[in-house]
């Protein structure tokens, strides 16, 4: 099952936080010819390529009316319900990330301030495959739409029959998102990048994908467009002592390995004993899990640590920097205030991973492969800028006048102390 | 002077807010030797490139506590009182965007927050060349010390006879940065990414430089290190009428115009009478500048916009999403409510953008090239991550648990829907 590590050495820690290395140059010279392709061609390359990529051929890159209706209708009472739910908790928690305007006075008369303004367009790629991860659209386009983003573009690989997921097109419709365009992979981030008849280009582009997507990201930013993070495989640490349920632990450590065989699940305790058990109930939840083979395999590529106390665990946590955190020990207040580096943080016995990935309120994009020691996960202020504001009165500019000409001139900016001595001559004049 | 555009139909906008490209591929392969060369033989390979590139032999990259001390000796009372007052502004701004821990409920029992945790490691780079840009130091040091970053390390380059230019020693003192070292160009930046003995790997780099050290931070990128933002020549957009002060409005404009000759300026107006006028005091300030040659040269690629009215002038400077934005109208606060796309904004005729280089509380490392749409200037917020945190009680994971099972069920996660049924199983045996 999980690869041991009894107390190992601090010396070794920096091997064992190492996630696989991620070679993705093999694959640049393809993602390059999309790009030119669909910069060139625009629709018609899209629709080429889903044919390719996608096997599915369609006429169109538009959702009809029809097809959204229908979706509403597809979709269970129960799971319409929970998506509702969902999206009032998420709204929340970021509605509660609003920054309020609070102009300060530096001195007397001299006034400065900052106001976030919307992104005006954003792109959102949610991928398709097995999962239709409506989840990541809730976690993308709540944001959008609290932050007023004027064009939210929505793009999703179509299914085998030509159309989306009825989930995905529920949640859209659910959060008013009107733009949505049936194309996916590369191609679709090529398109946002440089935009084409029926898919506008954007500012910024979000949203999780294969190796394919990720490098396409990747190049929209030598184009001048920004990406939401750095993508990675998932990770989860788990930080758990004797006071910990086993059954819970090895719950949580299978959410993240049913993932991909590729996901990084790190268990951490200073407790043998509770590693012994959450081994035996692995081996035992295992068996009913309907994604058991991809679990089965990420599980041989994972590490359960024993460690001599909290502050070693403490340590190795903050020196991982794991997307997720679990800290299922008692005193876990006491640890949370001191970690470093983390995605997001879920305290104590009773709070999953599995309820932020969904409906908890906060956001499941969140930075991974060590990158959570400098990124944040996606929130409001992903959608927005912060711009600056000043105002002087005269009598400010008077105030801070001679501060900024001695400064200017240090720095030998002539011109930079002119604007300020020309106005403070005028002023004087009165 | 400038190159006049007199009502410019709006098709034509797009070409008028294009800047100049940049070209850098061509020094790739140069930058990528520098980096090699720095991992693999660490110090040495920066005293080597210190020689070749700046002509400087140095024995240590350090700075003696007798430098340091000498150059608070060397700066003029009235600067150092200068650089305080600026400093005490800065610091006041950077203050106020302090965010406080606001955990809030979603539902009962499910409690979610977030809290900004300081980066632990950030590098510095401020450029040497011909002016000693200490007031870059006060824009990126007082918000890293505000957030309390643990390691702060300013790199920087020394100048012909080894030293360092003592305003950059005295602000680094007066901010308690204390891990100086003399080293400058895409060696810097390398040494940042990868650590030498006497230079520690950061997580985060900022500062401005040339095109080696804009190559160098994207290179650092792909090594997993985060940058502030994507560089570009700086720019101003100046918005006045026939309200405005033609010498102010010069005097901005030539204060960005004495940059560099890459600056770009940009005068939009809809008042003729105002055009010519600021062109003859164009002519009348730009004789009294040291740097004339270089603000001369940068001015015959400027340009002077003659616009139908406010309407025009918004949308023009909203297209073109400038780094700095002079607003200089007799109704700036409406038109400054509009403003979507800028780093930083200046309010009426007493607040020119040299205040806010320098002193009045604002942050002068703002996003340039048109990245004024998606990116904001560096704040405190460019020194944290925020990182979010949940707990639920029992009871709160009975009333949530349920939404999370049928959405996990719907994206066919199992394992994701068994770490909420194990628990509420568990809550229901009690």
């Amino acid at each position: 099952m999980l690869k041991k590590v009894v107390y190992p050495d601090r010396a070794t820690w920096p091997e064992l936080i190492k996630r696989p290395v991620q070679e993705y140059e093999t694959i640049e010279e393809q993602i390059k010819t999309v790009f030119n392709q669909v910069r060139d061609n625009g629709d018609k390359a899209l629709l080429d390529f889903t044919a390719q990529f996608d096997k599915v051929s369609l006429n169109s890159l538009l959702v009809t009316p029809e097809e959204l209706k229908v979706a509403a209708e597809q979709i269970p009472q129960e799971l319409q319900l929970a998506i509702r739910q969902a999206c009032a908790n998420i709204t929340a928690f970021h509605e509660s990330q609003r920054e309020v305007k609070f102009p300060i006075e530096t001195m007397p008369g001299v006034r400065c301030w900052r106001k976030s303004v919307a992104i005006e367009k954003v792109g959102l790629y949610i991928p398709g495959g097995t999962a239709p991860l409506f989840s990541t659209l809730l976690m993308l386009g709540i944001p959008a739409k609290l932050a007023g983003c004027q064009e939210i573009v929505l793009c999703t690989p179509p299914r085998q029959d030509g159309t989306i997921h009825p989930a995905i097109l529920f949640t859209a419709s659910l959060l008013q998102i009107s733009t949505i365009r049936k194309v996916g992979g590369s191609q679709a981030i090529a398109a946002l990048t440089f935009g084409t008849e029926s898919i506008p280009a954007v500012s910024k582009i979000f949203g999780p994908g294969n190796q394919f997507v990720t490098v396409a990201k990747q190049m929209a930013g030598k184009y001048g467009v920004a990406i939401d993070m750095p993508a990675g495989p998932s990770e989860v640490l788990i930080i758990a002592d004797e006071t910990a349920n086993p059954a819970f632990v090895a719950a949580d450590l299978l959410s993240q390995a049913e993932h991909g065989v590729d996901s990084q699940v790190v268990f951490v305790t200073n407790s043998e004993k509770l590693l012994s058990l959450v081994e035996e109930s692995l081996k035992e939840q295992l068996n009913n899990l309907s994604r058991k083979a991809i679990a089965a395999k990420t599980l041989t590529n994972s590490l359960g640590i024993l460690l001599k106390d909290s502050t070693e665990m403490l340590a190795f946590s903050n020196l991982y920097a794991p997307e997720h955190l679990i800290i299922a020990v008692k005193e876990y207040e006491q640890l949370a205030e001191k970690i470093t580096n983390a995605g997001s943080v879920f305290l104590g016995e009773y709070s999953p991973e599995s309820v932020g990935d969904y409906a908890s309120g906060t956001n499941h994009t969140l930075p991974t492969n060590g990158y959570a020691r400098v990124y944040s996960g996606v929130s409001l202020d992903s959608f927005v800028k912060k711009i600056t504001y000043q105002h002087l009165t005269p009598q400010g500019l008077q105030l801070i006048g001679p501060t900024v000409e001695v400064m200017a001139d240090a720095e030998g900016l002539d011109a930079h102390r002119q604007a300020v001595s020309i106005r403070l001559k005028s002023l004087s004049h009165v």
